[in-house]
């Protein structure tokens, strides 16, 4: 029965605050990045198969050899909607039956958690734990560098740096512009 | 730099409940049950030293061997005064200050976080973990059972019932009725 961390973020890029999140999980057997497919309140994001690839990158350059993307999202979608939380970790629960899952949130999720669709029911059945950002970088400072043309290198880690300047992403700072 | 999980609760006795959110939280290093000196809400428990002598009877049942008890609270707490979580976590850190502390609550806590005092400043600095009671025996079900001369091996460990009976406690349905 392993105990697997399930951190989902919309990844709208990675940055070296999801970085420093994942290196507070390091006790779990295993971590999977979940990429939102669509954000909870309609903000427009980065095509969902392109922050994949992203999440590849940035998996690639974290030193761990227990962190996983995860795409079960493009899986369950309903057309026109988000994914729940509590319909994500139904059916991560499905695809690991005997294992016990962690929800990995943001110390604003923790304190608006009863916000969340179902959350007693998230948290009758499921872990639910916040970890503090030690790296204080969010997603939102790399767009906002790449839309002025600025480099990013300090933000987010090497391959994913990289990415972004081969595929021109985020130069335009009218969308994209969710977390 | 270790993993620990602080595990505060009265422990007013320890049950299986409490049994079953430790077995929870096996992919920590170190796993310290705080026994609460003082109730927040001044609620009446049984006295903190015979509530340790139970904690320590039921770590002696759990088969586990990163299970300690702490007693950190008698050395911390004002006079007639509560410790709260944040006073608690800074005194662990100065006394761990190499490793990472995870506060572990009940569903309850998690939805009423921000409640907690300086509940920000806490997740600034800490890990907050709520974990399903897959176990429902509270401890009042315990109080309950003995202050009607009923038996309560099925609600809590072997050392802890022995202790109970031995030691006459929970006697009286009139005090001890917290939590």
């Amino acid at each position: 029965m392993r105990k697997i961390a399930v951190f989902g973020s919309a990844f709208n890029p990675p940055s070296l605050g999801h970085k420093s999140v994942i290196e507070s999980l390091t006790h779990f057997d295993l971590i999977l990045l979940v990429p939102s497919i669509a954000h909870a309140w309609g903000k427009p994001m980065l095509e969902y198969s392109t922050r994949c690839k992203l999440v590849e990158a940035f998996i690639g350059d974290i030193a761990l050899n227990n962190v996983e993307s995860c795409s079960i999202e493009a899986r369950i979608v309903e057309p026109g909607k988000s994914v729940t939380t509590y319909q994500l970790l139904e059916a991560l629960q499905t695809h690991y039956p005997d294992d016990t899952l962690t929800f990995v949130v943001g110390p604003d999720n923790l304190l608006n958690f009863g916000k969340f669709y179902h959350s007693e029911m998230i948290l009758d059945k499921y872990s639910v734990m916040s970890c503090p950002e030690t790296v204080k970088v969010r997603s939102t400072d790399i767009r906002n560098r790449l839309a002025n043309g600025e480099y990013v290198e300090d933000l987010t880690t090497p391959k994913v740096a990289t990415l972004l300047a081969e595929l021109s992403l985020y130069r335009t700072p009218s969308s994209h512009t969710s977390l």
